[in-house]
């Protein structure tokens, strides 16, 4: 299959300026980039013209629980302990392999049509996950979180292992790596120091990364700072856990050295702004990540505690707060803010190429319309993707080298059947 | 004129569960609100089936300077002074009346097509600003800024004085009170005592209420407390500035004590906080406002930074901000925030008889497209108004009784020729 899309206007990073160029993609990549028009169109399957709109990288959600759908507006306004205890935990009790297959369904609906493009997902029931992505064709780092109290549980004994295995065992490169297995430990709180060190010694011997929370809460930060004498940070890196490929979620709490060690082991970190503030979690140092080199991409967490799935948003409301509580409107620019929603999400995903519009790359690509009421003027695309624009302006989103999404349209999902399911899913699922 | 929008949802507040109902609108009002069907439809213009969307009050702006739309996208990222001194006074320098116009029309174009009915202006060429608001249909509280340097100023003899009353004379009420004229002074650091104090006198003797900037940024308030020996809400007070009716934007760093202030002298606050965010100017108490009874509303400010004019995104920027930096997420509650965008801000402008879906109430409504899959399932709606729905839930903007946006189209404003001189006006601004 070969698409080529012409007419398209290329971030300045790119060094086309404002000349309108023709981006080949052959198959799952990009082939060529060259000035319009090419003159080469033999064996083309579809010509797209972009009419002067702006194609980007799509754009890559580095932390989900997809199928929380399930319980948007469901438990609002509540605090954190009541909203867990008295809401999430007793309705995720009622999970089922259906449920969690419609539910993450509707959910990659809703990322594709905001232009992401790929997702990270820790939840239960993660082979109906893989079953969603698999035919929807979206990409995912999926992973089933390891939850473990008892001092000496041994992994390889666990159900939750059991059900990583089958997932890795069916899916693991799936697709020519559209999916990609992790492991995972929900957090440090939630588990036992022995089950870290087996989870980091297996993912080191057989070549996984692996997806965990990270101080969320300053609660969760300093229980474990009074029962391991250890900040989260330091307690995972003790166990071995950062010395594989790690996205930790939130890190809102992470301490100076914390955010050095994250630097030193590579850790990738998910940082998920609209959950942090929703939840009353806090404000993640992100200027002081960013300085010390830790690779941050964005997360959506799930919509229980967002109520959306939507990077825009995230980049958007990351590219506002820290200038606001810093009260320094200098300290991002919009540029680094795009970075963080696709590049950084590529590489925390262990995606080296994806994420940028070049040659070679997967074709991973959102177009985004410039011609806006609410885009206009546009003397600053950057500034367009960080402050103006939002998931109304995203034309067709691009997965692979094949247009999932596009003009309110879906190619690859039935949306009338994903209603009807849906609707009968969630009618039913607090009876 | 009449028009029935039937089977609509309303809120919960408004006591017909989720039972159907018909709004008859006949003119600028609400006449009646019945369960569906209507029996008694003589004499309808327009019947439109809501299809069971959710049907709003629509959103009031109470703080903005529309014709910066000019502006969107110049000087990102920039020191607040150097912001401001390097870019937007030298660019403002260049404003006529045909940019303030047809930037006004644009932003109106925008405002219309994100549910807002209307809004507070404060800028230049007015007059220019009244046009574009009488011909699209939105309603404005317009007002001419007073600054002031000399401290022997009479205002009688200035030339913005003068655009005030050429302004009052020629839109004061105009249209049945679609046009209201305010009276403004910028700001305490821009204005002195006298001038103050005869402005008030002023709207006092004939009934002008007074739009102001308080305490935007913590330099402001503590140089007045340094020049006045008070914060600016106490100045203003002592100048009797605020026993007119007043909307005070932004309100950042007013103290406890200036809190019980506002609520005392009833004065409304428009709380902006994307660009309080963005120009890193800090964080509103929201809540010790509403707590002491302030009659809060929401402002997007001008795009130059913000970068839309959007309630929606106001409303849930604020909804989850408050709970992020107080680290309560009981702090607010979704229902509240939509009170701030509606009900609190037609207040503010003055417009007791609007802000809600009343019968007697002015027509002022929005139509939100429950069906879209980022708002499935919909448990709560007001959840879904402060969480996840956005501006492409828009179905349609009535303002007065005329439906002005729908389904992506204006009837009161012709699009291509917007976007043409918009065009030609943005080309040649920075020549």
């Amino acid at each position: 299959m070969k698409t080529l899309l012409k007419n398209a206007t290329l971030l300045p990073e790119y060094g086309f300026e404002s000349r309108p160029v023709s981006v080949l993609v052959e198959d799952r990549r990009i082939v060529s980039i060259t000035e319009t028009p090419l003159l080469e169109t033999e064996g083309i399957t579809e010509t797209v013209d972009c009419k002067g709109n702006l194609l980007i990288p799509a754009f890559y959600n580095i932390h989900c629980h997809a199928a929380m759908t399930l319980f948007r507006g469901y438990g609002e306004d509540l605090p954190l302990q009541r909203w867990l205890e008295e809401r999430i935990f007793p309705a995720e009790e009622k999970l089922t392999h259906r449920s969690v297959l419609v539910a993450t369904r509707l959910a990659v609906a809703e990322m594709l049509r905001n232009g992401i493009a790929s997702f990270s997902d820790m939840y239960m029931f993660e082979d109906a996950v893989a079953e969603a992505v698999l035919e929807t064709g979206i990409k995912a780092n999926l992973s089933r979180s390891f939850v473990s109290f008892d001092p000496t549980m041994d992994i390889q004994k666990d159900s939750r292992f059991a059900e990583f295995l089958s997932l890795a065992n069916q899916y693991r490169n799936a697709d020519d790596g559209r999916i990609a297995v992790d492991l995972s430990l929900h957090a440090e709180y939630t588990n036992v120091p022995r089950v870290c060190r087996d989870v980091a010694e297996y993912a080191k011997t057989n070549g996984y990364g692996i997806q965990l929370h990270l101080s969320e809460t300053e609660k969760e930060h300093l229980e474990c700072i009074g029962r391991h004498g250890k900040t989260p940070t330091e307690f995972f890196a003790s166990h071995g856990v950062l010395d594989v490929p790690v996205t930790a979620a939130h890190c809102v709490w992470a301490s100076e050295g914390d955010i050095a060690l994250l630097a030193e082991k590579g850790v990738s970190v998910a940082h998920n702004p609209v959950s942090n503030l929703k939840l009353g979690s806090g404000v993640m140092p992100l200027r002081k990540m960013l300085d010390a080199g830790v690779n941050v991409g964005l997360g959506t967490d799930g919509v229980a505690s967002n109520n959306r799935l939507d990077l825009l948003r995230e980049m958007q409301t990351a590219a506002i707060l820290h200038k606001g509580v810093s009260r320094d409107p200098a300290i991002t620019v919009a540029a680094d803010m795009l970075s963080l929603a696709t590049r950084n999400g590529a590489l925390a995903q262990g995606r080296e190429d994806s994420g940028e519009v070049r040659e070679g790359f997967r074709a991973d690509l959102v177009l985004i319309d410039r011609s806006s009421l609410h885009n206009m003027p546009s003397y600053d695309d950057y500034a367009m993707l960080a402050y103006s624009a939002d998931r109304s302006d995203v034309l067709f989103t691009m997965v692979d080298g094949r247009i999932l999404y596009r003009n309110g349209a879906y190619t690859s999902i039935d949306e009338e059947r994903l209603r009807f399911e849906s609707r009968e899913v969630f009618a039913h699922y607090f009876d």
